[in-house]
């Protein structure tokens, strides 16, 4: 479990939501990450993969390229953190806003360790509820 | 104007939209970025900023710093890109995903051309309609 983590949940439409089910909405997205994490760290990029709306139109914007697909950006976590390169995941300063209740953006803070180097940088989900579920439909990571 | 300009306009929630309306919206957005363009290009950082959010929720991440309020955001605009830094911005490759009949996801690609050098990024913005306008409520630029 991580060390640091900063909730702060915004209600940015006020009157459309219930503070109770808001805080609920967080819980369950925040749960989805945690999985993701423990996923990446034993391996299991289907299982980190689990976080992600299952979709051909989920976008990834990185680097200087944007994936579009579910597929796509399975192969490209096989392919570019394989082995060693995959190192330990670790999320930080994780802010949560809710902009609908169908809808909430979580910014946050990644780093990898790998024998070699560390890497760091910031994130951009947009989560979407699908269903009883919440999945990322939208991921900018830099 | 810009020569190449794709624009996807993907409905996300279908039946809560009425297809009109939601290119009516898209176009009110492009409005907005043409300008902040044109803004950036005549040196005008208080133009380029009326598409966003006025506000000190608005948030900004961009290389290892996430910056919050509009005022910040326009410090280190006028701090970052002042003089012969500022150069010529463009945005191709706009990508926008009605996500609520309130909220827009745009995404595309940003390259500033200076005397020195050309640097280039994608970006992700959330546009909230706010009033009878649209405004970024949240910038991520890498």
């Amino acid at each position: 479990m991580r060390k640091i983590f900063y909730l702060f949940l915004t209600v940015l439409i006020a009157g459309t939501l219930w503070a109770g089910d808001a805080k609920d909405d967080a819980n369950k997205i925040m749960k989805i990450i945690d999985k993701q994490v423990d996923a990446w760290n034993r391996g299991d990029f289907d299982g980190f993969m689990a976080g992600y709306w299952k979709s051909k139109n989920l976008t990834f914007q990185s680097g200087n390229t944007r994936r579009r697909g579910w597929k796509t950006l399975l192969a490209m976590y096989k392919k570019n953190y394989a082995g060693e390169k995959r190192g330990n995941l670790e999320f930080t300063d994780i802010e949560m806003k809710v902009l609908t209740d169908e809808l909430v953006l979580v910014l946050g803070r990644w780093k990898v360790t790998t024998k070699e180097e560390t890497k760091e940088g910031l994130f951009t989900l947009i989560f979407r509820r699908i269903g009883t579920d919440w999945r990322i439909i939208h991921d900018h990571s830099s």
